[in-house]
Order: C-alpha cells, then sequence, then structure tokens
C-alpha cells in the first residue's frame, strides 16, 4: 500500500465514521415543542449567516483565483491555474467541513438537551458524539481534498501549497467573522440582560440570547473547526515541501507525513469510541481517557512507521536518520500536550490561580481586570518553553524536516482532541435551550456540569489551536526559506540585517494592530446590540412580565450584518500586508516580517486566550457560591472581567491564530515570486 | 578643543546651570504653614523610599562588583575590577541625579502651588524651572559621569559599558520600585476614596493622598530620569562600541558621538531659556517652543560637526562618510519628535480617538476598558513604522554605526524633552497641595490647566522614553553582535536557526512574564492600601466629618515596604535571565533572545502606555461635563477604565524600557564570557 492510499483509506474511513455518528445523532429524541423551537431558531440564525458569510468570501475566493490564473498566463515560475484549482478546492473543503459542523451542532444542541432528561450520560453521549463530527470531519474532509490535491497535481509543491492557503483564507474569515458575532451577542445579551435587567443567562425575554446561541455555533464550532482544518493540512504540506527540497517526489520524506496523518486519523477514531463504549461516570475523565488513549496508539503507531520506513537523509553537513523523526513527532505531541495542561492551570477554577483571581474581585472590577490580564500574560511562559523545546529538540534529530514533523506529530490527533473541544459549545447551546424551554433544573444541573467540563476542554483546546498554529506556521516559515534559497541558490538572514529587523519589528506590530481592530468591531458591535435589547425592553409591552415574546430575528440581523461587515478590512489586510511587504521591502524583510508576527502573534494568542478564560472562569466559581456568590459586589466586579475578557479570548486570539498561518501561507505561496525581486 | 574636553565642558555647563535654576527655586515662596506641612510629608515619603530603595540595591550593586572583581582575577578576559568600577559609578550617577530631581521637585510642589495664587505664568515658570533641573542635571551628571569613566579607562569599551549596566540597573529598581509605589498608592487612594466614599480626588481626608503624591516625584520624576539617563548614556556608548571596532581611540568615529553630546547640552539650555524668557501665554505653546528650538539648533549643530569633522570609513564592502552620520542623526532626531506626536494624538482628549472613548463609557466599563486596550494597541503602528524607517535610513547612510547614532540623534537634546516631561509631576502635585491646603479654587483651577498640559507631557515623554529606549537596545544588540563577531571571528545568526528562534521566543515571551509580575504587584499592593484607607475610615472617628487627620505615614510606609519587596524579584530576574540563556542556549540564542525582547517589549511599552493614557483622559474629558460630566454612569465606568490604565502606563510600560535596556547591557558586558563558550 502506497502512502497516499493509506491517506485516502484513511480520509474515507473518517467520512464514514462521520455519517454514522450523524444519523446515530439525528435518530435521538429532540425533545418537546418548544425545545424544537428554539433550536430550529439557532440552526435557522447559524445557516443565514454561514451562507453570508461564504458568499462573501466567495468573491475575495473568485478574485484571488483570477489572480493566479492571469498570472500564470503572463509569467511561467509554477503560480497558475492549478495554484487557484488547489486554492479553491482548500476554500471549499474548509467550507464544507465548517458547514457540516455546523449543521450536526445546530440540531444535536435540542437532543442533547433531551437526552439530560435521562441522565448525564445519554447527554455526554451526544454531545460528544456531535463533537466527534466536528473532529473526525475535519481531518476527514481536510486529508481528502489534500490527496485529491496531491494526486491531480502531481505533489508539486508550488501548487498543493494553495490548497493551504485556500483553507486558511476560509478560516480567517470564519474565524474573525464567527468571532465578532459570538462575542458581540454575548456581551450584549450580557450587559443588558445580566447587568442592567438582573435577569439570568439564556433567559428567553432576552432579544440577544438566540444570536448568543448562534454564536456558539458560528464562532466555537465552524470558527475552530476552520481553524485547526487548516492548521492540520498546513502541517502535512510543510513536511512535504521540505522533505521535497532534499529528495524526488514519492520518496520516503514525502511518504513519512502522509502515513502519520493516515494513521492519525485510525488513532483518533478509536478514540472516540473509547469515549462512547467505556462506561466511565466522570465527563472529563471519560474525555481524557479518549485523548490520552489515542495518544498512546499514536505514539505507538509512529514509532512502528519510522522503524518500518527506515529514512536517512542529510541536511547541509549534518546526517539524519533511524529513531529520529520519531523522536520529532513526539515532542510534538508532547508539546501540544503539554500546552493544553498549562492552560487548564491557568485558567480553571479547580486551581488556585482563578481562585485567587476571584477573591480579588472584591477589591473591585479595576483590579479583576488587572490580575486576569496579568495572569494571561503569565501563562505565556510554559507554552513557548514547551514550543521552544520542542524546536530544538526535533530540529536535533531531525533537522529542518524535523520541525515540520513535529507540527503534524501535534496535529496527528486532531480527530480526538478537537471532538473533545467542540463537544462544548453542543453543551452550551443544550443548557440554554433547557433554559429558554423551562424544563427542570435538574436538566439544567446536568448540562451545567457538562458545560464547566466543556469550558476546560474548551481551554485546553484554544492553547492547543494556538500552539498549533505557531508550529504550523514556523512550518510555513521554514519552507518560504528553503523555497526561496532553492531558487535564488542563496538566501541569507542576518540577525544584523536591518531590512530583516524592520521586518522583524513591522511584523510583530500586525497581530496588535488586528487586534485592536477586532476588539474593538466587537465593542461596536455590542454596543448595537445592546440599543436593540434596551429597546425592545422599552417598547415591546409585556416583554420583561413573561407576556410578549423578545424579537430574536433582529438582534440575529443586527449581528450577522455587524459581523460580516467588520471582518472584511481585517481580512483583506492579512491578505494584502505580507504581499506589500515583500514587494516594497523584498525578501528578507518579509522573512522578517512573518517571525515576528508568529512571536507576538504567539504571545498574544496564549494571552489573550488564558486571561479570558480566566477571568470567565472566576466569574463563575463566584456564582458558585464563593466570596458572597451571584449578586454580591464581588460577582459583579467579576461580570465585568468576564465581559472584558470575551472578545480577547473569543475573537481576538483565535483570530490572531490564523493570521499567522494566513500571512505565512500566502509568502509561501508567492515565495516564487519574491525570490524573484532584487 | 578635543571631543572629550567639549563633553567635559558642556557637563559642567549644564550642572552649573542647574545650579542656578535649583537657587531660584528655592527663593520663591513657600505659601502658607498647611501648605508646607504637606510639601513637608511628601518630602519625608519621598526621601525615606529612595533612602529605603538605594540601600536595597545597594547589596545587589555589591554583589555584582564583587562578581566582576573576582572574575578579573581568575580569567584574563578583559571583565575585572575596572568595570566593577565603571558599573558603581553607573549606578551612584544615576542615584544623585534621581535623587537631586526629587530634592527639588518635592521643594518646588508647594512653591507651584504658591505661585499659582499670583497667575499662570508663575506658576508654569517654578514648575518648569523644577522640570530643567531633572532634565539638565540628568544629561548634565550623566555626561560627566561618562567623561570620567572614558578618562579613566582609556576609552577601552570592555570597561565603560559597565557604566550603562551600573545606570541601568539602577534605574530598574527605580523604574520598577518608583512605578509600583506610585501605582498602588494612586490606585488605592482613588478606589476608596473616589468610587467607595465619593469624596474628590486629593482630599486630605484620604489616607493615602500623601502616598499617592509621593509617588508622583518617586515615580514619575526620579523613575523617568533614571530610564532617560540610562538610555542617554547606552546611546552614546553604543556608537563608541560600534565606532572603536572599526578604528582606533580617539578617532573620528569616537569623536563624533561625544561632540554630538555636548552640542545637545548646549540645544538644550537654550530651548530652557526660550521657554523661560518668552512671554508665550499658553503653557503647551511655551513648551513646545522650547522643545523645537533645541530641535531647530541641534540640527544645525549636528550638520555643522559632522561637515566639520569630515569622517569616511567603510563597514563590511561598503564606503560611508560625506554628510552619512548627518542624517542619520536626523533620521534619530525626527523619529523622536513623532512618536511623541503619535502618543499625543492617541491619548489627548483634544483628538477624537480619546473622544470616543469617552463616549464609549456609556455602555459601561467593560467596554470602555476594551477599547482602551484597543487603542493602545492600534496605537504601535505609526511609532514602529518610523522605527523602523529611522533603522533602514540611518543604516542605509551610515552602516550600523549610523544605526547607533540615530539613537543618539534622538537622545541629544534629551535635555528639553525630559525638562518638559518631569514638569508634570510638579503641577500634580502642586494641585495635590493647593487642593488639601484648601487654596481658592481659582488657584486649583490654575494648576488643573497646567497639570492638562503635563498630562500631555507626560504621554508624550513615555512614547519617547520608549522609542529611545528601543533605540538604545538596538544599540547595544549590535555593539553585543560586533563585539562577539570580533572575538570569534565570525558569528552567524542565521534566522534559520532553530537555537535562534528559540532565542527569540523565550526573549519575546519575557517581557510578558515581567510585565505580569509588575501589574500584580501593584494589585495587590493596592489591596492592602485599600484596606489601610478603609480601616483608618472606620476606626478614626471624625475622619469623614473633617474633625481628626488621616494618618498618612501608615500608607506611605504601607507602599515603601510593598513596593521595594516587589521590585527584587523581577529585578534580580531581569539580571539572571540574559545570563541563564548565554551560558545554557550560547550566544546564538542570547543574541536572538534579546532581539526577541526588544520586539514584544517595545510593542507592550507603547500599548500599556498610550492605553493607559487613553483611559486617563477619556475620564477627564467626561469630567470636563461630556456624557454626563462627573459621577454619571459614563464617569463611573471610566474611572474603573483610568484605574486598570494607571499600572499599565505607570507601571509595567515604563518598567519594560529598562528591561530590555538592560537585558542588552549586561549581556554586552559578558559579552566575552559568552563568545568563549562553544
Amino acid at each position: 500500500m502506497t502512502a497516499i492510499h493509506a491517506a485516502l483509506l484513511a480520509a474515507i474511513l473518517s467520512i464514514v465514521t462521520v455519517f454514522f455518528l450523524s444519523l446515530s445523532i439525528m435518530r435521538k429524541q429532540q425533545g418537546n415543542e418548544l425545545m424544537v423551537k428554539v433550536s430550529k431558531a439557532i440552526q435557522e440564525g447559524a445557516q443565514i449567516f454561514l451562507r453570508r458569510e461564504y458568499t462573501i468570501v466567495g468573491f475575495v475566493v473568485i478574485v484571488i483565483m483570477i489572480a493566479f490564473t492571469l498570472f500564470g498566463y503572463f509569467f511561467d515560475i509554477g503560480i497558475n491555474w492549478k495554484t487557484a484549482i488547489s486554492f479553491f478546492i482548500g476554500t471549499t473543503v474548509s467550507a464544507l467541513a465548517g458547514y457540516l459542523a455546523m449543521w450536526v451542532g445546530t440540531r444535536a444542541n435540542s437532543r442533547t438537551a433531551a437526552a439530560a432528561m435521562t441522565g448525564l450520560r445519554p447527554a455526554l453521549e451526544v454531545s460528544f458524539s456531535s463533537g466527534a463530527v466536528t473532529g473526525l470531519s475535519i481531518v476527514g474532509i481536510g486529508l481528502l481534498g489534500f490527496v485529491i490535491v496531491y494526486v491531480l497535481f502531481k505533489g508539486n509543491p508550488l501548487n498543493i501549497t494553495g490548497y493551504a492557503m485556500g483553507a486558511s483564507l476560509l478560516a480567517l474569515f470564519a474565524r474573525a467573522g464567527g468571532g465578532i458575532f459570538t462575542k458581540a451577542a454575548d456581551m450584549g445579551a450580557d450587559l443588558v440582560g445580566k447587568v442592567e435587567q438582573g435577569i439570568p443567562e439564556d433567559d428567553p425575554r432576552n432579544a440577544a440570547v438566540i444570536a448568543d446561541n448562534v454564536g456558539d455555533n458560528v464562532g466555537d464550532i465552524a470558527g475552530l473547526g476552520a481553524d485547526l482544518l487548516e492548521s492540520y493540512v498546513e502541517s502535512i504540506i510543510a513536511c512535504i515541501a521540505i522533505g521535497i527540497s532534499f529528495t524526488f517526489i514519492g520518496s520516503k520524506l514525502v511518504d513519512l507525513p502522509l502515513f502519520i496523518a493516515a494513521f492519525g486519523i485510525v488513532a483518533s477514531i478509536l478514540g472516540v469510541l473509547m469515549v462512547k463504549i467505556l462506561p466511565v461516570k466522570s465527563p472529563q475523565n471519560s474525555l481524557n481517557l479518549g485523548v490520552y488513549t489515542s495518544a498512546a496508539i499514536m505514539i505507538i503507531g509512529s514509532f512502528l512507521i519510522v522503524k518500518f520506513l527506515n529514512i536517512s537523509f542529510s541536511e547541509g553537513s549534518r546526517m539524519y536518520g533511524g529513531l529520529g523523526p520519531f523522536w520529532a513527532i513526539l515532542s510534538g505531541l508532547i508539546t501540544g500536550l503539554v500546552i493544553g495542561l498549562v492552560s487548564e492551570f491557568f485558567s480553571s477554577e479547580k486551581f488556585w490561580i482563578v481562585k485567587k483571581l476571584a477573591e480579588s474581585a472584591q477589591t473591585g472590577p479595576a483590579i479583576v481586570v488587572v490580575n486576569g490580564l496579568s495572569i494571561g500574560m503569565q501563562s505565556t511562559v510554559f507554552p513557548v518553553l514547551a514550543i521552544s523545546g520542542a524546536l530544538l529538540v526535533s530540529f536535533y534529530f531531525s533537522g529542518m524536516y524535523g520541525v515540520a514533523l513535529a507540527a503534524l506529530g501535534m496535529l496527528s490527533i486532531l480527530g480526538i482532541t478537537l471532538s473533545v473541544d467542540s463537544y462544548g459549545p453542543v453543551v452550551d447551546n443544550a443548557g440554554g435551550i433547557a433554559e429558554m424551554a423551562k424544563l427542570e433544573p435538574q436538566v439544567r444541573s446536568i448540562t451545567d456540569k457538562l458545560d464547566a467540563v466543556g469550558n476546560t476542554t474548551a481551554a485546553i483546546g484554544k492553547g492547543f489551536a494556538i500552539g498549533s498554529a505557531a508550529f504550523a506556521a514556523l512550518g510555513l516559515i521554514t519552507a518560504f526559506i528553503v523555497t526561496i534559497s532553492n531558487i535564488k541558490g542563496e538566501f541569507i538572514l542576518n540577525l544584523e540585517d536591518p531590512k530583516l529587523i524592520a521586518g522583524l519589528l513591522i511584523g510583530g506590530m500586525i497581530p496588535f494592530l488586528f487586534s485592536s481592530m477586532l476588539a474593538s468591531a466587537v465593542a461596536k458591535l455590542s454596543f448595537r446590540i445592546v440599543n436593540e435589547v434596551r429597546r425592545q425592553f422599552k417598547e415591546i409591552k409585556g416583554l420583561m412580565e413573561g407576556k410578549a415574546e423578545a424579537d430574536a430575528t433582529r438582534c440575529v440581523d443586527i449581528a450577522t450584518k455587524g459581523a460580516i461587515n467588520n471582518m472584511i478590512v481585517p481580512g483583506i489586510f492579512a491578505i494584502v500586508v505580507p504581499v506589500l511587504i515583500g514587494f516594497t521591502l523584498g525578501p528578507v524583510s518579509l522573512a522578517g516580517f512573518l517571525m515576528g508576527a508568529l512571536i507576538t502573534g504567539f504571545m498574544l494568542g496564549i494571552y489573550t486566550a488564558n486571561a479570558g478564560a480566566a477571568l470567565d472562569n472566576a466569574k463563575k466559581y463566584i456564582e458558585d457560591g464563593h466570596f458572597g456568590g451571584k449578586n454580591s459586589p464581588a460577582h459583579k466586579a467579576a461580570v465585568i472581567g468576564d465581559t472584558v475578557g470575551d472578545p480577547l479570548k473569543d475573537t481576538v486570539g483565535p483570530s490572531i491564530n490564523i493570521l499567522i498561518k494566513l500571512m505565512s501561507v500566502i509568502s509561501l505561496v508567492l515565495a516564487p515570486v519574491f525570490a524573484r525581486l532584487n
């Protein structure tokens, strides 16, 4: 069996599993009429949003495809209609996987709520199945698309990088648009509902609540999926692009990443089965068991694959081979787990950090915000050390190729890790539906229990997404440098070179500017939603008393339009800036630029994700009855803290991941052009 | 006249001017008994703090001196007792200048308040004279110390870099300690006074008010002075260290920076006179006139100096000379002004950005905080572009030497820019004294007018401090690389090298960790002050009614102890980490580490400074009667925003400046050691 066959088979296996999982979800009870109604509203909102988003992005996609094709018509340096097709397939794959995940997610939510009426375990099963649909469809469809492109264009890296760029472009818009949507709706709902009117979360009188639930699906499911799909295909492509620079196509250096990816899917499916079959009581343990099972299988499998392929190759004057690639893969895999654990430590209310943070809320909102930001900053330490360590280890054992392999190692069991991450929003939605459908309190208490676990897995997932983005970007930057060196014969990147330093500085600034765009977009949009909700409370008579219904579609509509309008500028910006730098300052500055963006982007990503999660969980900790509990001054301060953290953790942070990847992959695709500039 | 004579003469001229300025201040009226009493309390608090701070730092200084001396005893690579002596002189000079500035500042405050009873112009004169004492004593004493060290050790760069390290070490402790003190006191005072008790700022019933005023002096005067003194001497030393690598001592490349520094002092004194003599009505215009006069004189002077010296030299294969060095100096000077203007634009209530921010406070504290942070992030764009531009221009015209010259160009007129910056805290104090001594409202209105200008100049000053720190650090990193190359013969810093990348990542993380340490220290300490002020309001009978006095010394004492305890760990940390990286990962990683810290440090510095200033001024704008004015919901939200911004702009941001410089200068001093590691 060749490597490409293995990859194809694994992709199909994954998609078949997704089919059966979806079927099993759709067969479940949907619950009572009200639940179905709420769920329908969420489905419609999410569908409308995604459709509009894809339409807008479609224009950008077409423009870029035309550009590639025209370019190929005038210049013969490898960028042409084939790149355009690859690119198109990349966008399609990402859109498809995102849509599918959202489709199932918005249908699993009421079913999870219904299952929660019968117990914790059934609710976990439905919601986790939905998560697994996301996880396995992302890796399955992502790998399938890659196989198609790879076979179509015979593995020519100049063409297949277009595939990564397509996935990346769509991911950026999905993450930024979805992120703005979800947080503007969430903040808008909270600011009027919890802070001004004093009504609980997910109260149907609040017009923004449906929008908030829609946001969970388009942001946390479709957005996260697109993000990781991108990292996943990029880590495969980076391995191949670097591998090919040493060797001819079809050799073992190209086979290895394909076998690893294929085996990773198998390991992930086994992990998913583990969660579904083993009757572990605690949901957290059950999910952990799935991840660790897959990780263990993956370690054994990659050891055997490396052993079996018996690769040896040279880079510069050094020889690599033996178990070298295995150590590189292992270092990546471990780094992924470490970053996840660190995120959990800094953001879970189980540990003293969040408890202390909650305690400090007693001094008021300013102090809790400062402390929350400070926790986020502090949380960068271990992920940076872990990534740096993996970098040094993987390079030591397998050179530049090893660095790309480490990224792949980290992402190899994405199927299971993503399944675990994306079960959270489903339970969150289920809780909302339980509230809105006025189910019995014990149902809500079951979904709350699952939701608490979901918050932790979400924090871990975010850490994992950032870590893998950094590693994937590193792989892409390396591939960019290798590509330019191969064309120019020599490509000197000296840290003393002011062009490189200027690039580093400008690149380092970009994630700050980008963050600022997104954060202020959320603030602006949430302001509009606040006004709408306030208006409804004022103008709709009997709303507060529960005699009239809130007009939820208006809020969904405002959030949809606002999010889509506000994602365009940062999106275009991310595409244009690296191209501009490449053309004006040249490839040396561009290399520095990408590295600078990676450095600050990685820090900001972890900082915002963990600061936001810590603030969120500090609020939850107080709500559990500590430091005065709900409606105490400490709680009010913590709610403000949470609201500050919201756009940081769910809009800014996740979008930065993609920013650094997208800018790197665009540079890689255009590397043949930049290499020919003087 | 040789260059070193010119420098000596200019330094003495500066110190003589300082003497006469101080005399003129001390001759002014001190005001009534109550004013004298308050001023005394501030003087004592500041004195006690500085004395304790210097005592603690003294221990660190002695340990480092012993280490250098012992090292010289065992190894003969140029680091020895001479380095120790240079280092000691550096610390002494910084301590002396800081103490002098604080001494005059705490005596000018009541005199400014007294002068404000007679009008705006007299108040401006006293406070600006005090600012000029700071400005001119920093450059005068800084340059004098340098001349002494230079003559003592015959310009050997291995020894004179110790001087910069000494100044840097003291600056770090002064900035971090002073910054923690001032903001913990300020936040503590505000949280209880303004938020809980609803009493005005600077109300004497608030026990933390004196501590707050003490903080202005130890943080904003002594701290800022030490910060810029460091940048100033480092930019001179970087020029000389790089210049010497091309040439023998005493040549024109070494003369040029000395002449520029000397002439810069003359230009600054002329600018100071301009402010004092020309009777311009608007204080802002008067100050601007001073700065622009000095800048114009400096441009002409440096043109003539470069023309007259007629330097030509080669670096690598390129020849430089003619007016090249002049363009490098000019690019630095302009960059300094640009960064200042950008800071003003993003943080002054005159412009729409802050007005919009104030408007958004109507939606509540969370939104105003998010928007404030977002403004800070956005404000990084132009400073980065300006610095990158100056870097490329100065390198184009004069190579690596040009980059160091640009830093010096920026700092050449430090005498006047620092005078303008450090007049602010004096007026701020004067306003506080006017309030506490219950002077007539029009006195307070005059000091408020001057204080508003002071806020703007402070923001500009902070921008300038960060910009110059980045440039100075860049000069030091370059000198570090040049030194290692000279010793090793070859020092390859390739961006592809994982050791370099790991260094970049770890370095990039350090400013985040450091910021987190300082921010949480402020939060913790302000919590303690809050409790103390609350306790006094509860336990001291008649305090609220004004019948009993608050115990201000308790708060000063808590702030002093807390600040000193909390500055030790980050201080030691900044010293130890680069040494650790150098020894474990080697010089390649260390170079990456320094550059990574520079990149994120620069961004975080600008981000925190401008976010904090914008939030502060948005609050002021609302207090001026917009969006509901004082005590409106918008105002309450803005006060929370301001309190979040406080530790960012006055503790975190300024300390990062020094962090990146200190780590760079330590690496430069120890470069001969690292170069000999394998």
